[in-house]
């Protein structure tokens, strides 16, 4: 089990979460600018969504697995917004009537019940090309092959052998009995290879080794499975106000997941485990991970 | 008024667009590959809506581009597939119920009447995606570079600013009265952006000169056009069957369209002038342009 993290480390981890939240949040507001015309309304859509708040959990990873490999700031906020956008991306369009058809995000209304559903599909196929102009532009990194790593990087992991396969498992998987195995894929699928992205993105504009992209690599397997395992454990715990989303919505749905599958009890337990797994496969770092490894432990203590 | 290509002319032509289309089929199905497990569905949807043939202008207009300036044929067709996916997800999502709700595309049921809406959704996502990810591969141009112009240009000609924003603004303006220049900048938002996208790959695969880019663009821009005008004549003239998808739409949702402002015959008129017009653009690269020109004649006289 992971122990509590204490007081005062513990603010030092949630100002530098803050921090990474609030240079996402600039950069984001740079790079989704207003456009003139009627067509504003779909940007209007984008900045809804995407300047919504939200702990900005992917650039935080993005942004402190930079700093390991002393990746300037301004191109590790610019990766960190394009992974944002496609995480609102995924909301927005899970959001829809047609997927997972819920009415609140972030505690406020979904993207296609403050606009509408033509606006939220644009919206959202709107973020997802914005990301993949923002790697692809000088700005974000010097040498043009490592742009050219970035995309592919991002568009295997979110693609139909990544995020959106994840999704589409998800919604034949409903209602039917599936098993630990499946599950656990479907996560890896679903919310995984993003996380997996964002965790090496650092290492991609560091130019990194093999060995340190490996232990990444390992550290995001335990982060994202306990991430995933808490947000099913939110999802039958927390309230909807607590949450900013539908609260009971898996159960409801007959969906299983690790807590439908574990218990609550051994999920939790579980959780904590592969949080601590997570933060020794970042050791050799030494003391450049440590914000990394606190992440870990804030992932499977939060509240929302 | 273009003159009707005589038809020896017209035969070599419609052999090259079909040859074009045939790669650009054998480049599709090579690069949507099959997947394993029950998320193989979204593929199935993808590679539903992208290998239904169609007509294959945007391929045709980078294949031929490429053939200007001396560039690998497997460069092209990698491309021009990224182009097609791009086009068969605009299609797809254009289609669903909350945008212009069509059940009929290139004779066949569109992709959520075939599958459902949210499989609809996921595989335009994925076919988007993809699109970048063949993009940013070494096999696509050997020059990170070039990889990058193309991923910052293609993602420019379909975000808000570019295709995206020209659906939105369809949208909005539904059943408004719109003038000639607003009815212009849509079609130039919503499909001349991707075609003048194509009509650059070439050049920018070749590493072209400002002078042979600002040919291409002029070019492009008076295609585009009459390409728009075309449709509209066709969507009042042309029978469902003969068009593929269902006629007379833009009528039945009040839209105003270059034939609702200019009448049937100035409409047509104006196309064949455009056509003409975007082939003398392409002179000054002399016989290397042969078939661009011509596409610009076919475009005038297609029929579907």
């Amino acid at each position: 089990m992971t122990d509590t993290i204490d007081t005062a480390e513990s603010r030092d981890f949630e100002s530098a979460l803050s921090e990474t939240a609030s240079a996402t949040e600039t950069a984001l507001e740079r790079l989704i600018p207003q456009v003139d015309g009627p067509e504003s309304r779909v940007v209007d859509a984008m900045r809804y969504s995407a300047l919504g708040g939200g702990k900005r959990v992917r650039p935080f990873l993005i942004i402190c697995g930079a700093e390991i490999f002393d990746v300037p700031t301004e191109q590790a906020e610019r990766v960190a917004a394009a992974a944002e956008m496609i995480h609102t991306y995924s909301l927005i369009h899970d959001d829809l009537p047609a997927m997972d058809d819920d009415d609140l995000r972030r505690g406020q209304p979904s993207c296609h019940k403050k606009f509408d559903e033509a606006t939220a599909i644009l919206a959202g196929d709107g973020l997802l090309t914005l990301a993949f102009e923002v790697l692809g532009e000088s700005e974000t990194h010097p040498l043009p092959a490592v742009r050219c790593e970035l995309t592919v990087a991002l568009a295997k992991a979110i693609g139909a052998q990544g995020m959106v396969g994840g999704q589409m498992l998800d919604l034949v998987a409903e209602n039917q009995d599936l098993d630990m195995p499946t599950v656990t894929r479907l996560q890896r699928l679903k919310t995984g290879a993003l996380i997996e992205f964002c965790c090496q993105a650092g290492a991609i504009l560091g130019q990194a080794d093999e060995k340190s992209r490996h232990h990444l690599h390992t550290y995001s397997h335990d982060l994202g499975l306990a991430f995933q395992i808490v947000d099913d454990l939110l999802d039958v715990e927390g309230s909807t106000e607590e949450i900013g989303k539908t609260a009971g919505k898996d159960a409801d749905a007959g969906k299983a997941t690790f807590v439908s599958l574990l218990g609550a009890e051994r999920a939790r337990e579980q959780a904590g485990i592969l949080a601590d797994q997570a933060a020794k496969h970042l050791e050799i770092f030494g003391n450049k991970a440590n914000l990394l490894q606190k992440l870990a432990k804030f992932v499977v203590e939060r509240r929302s």
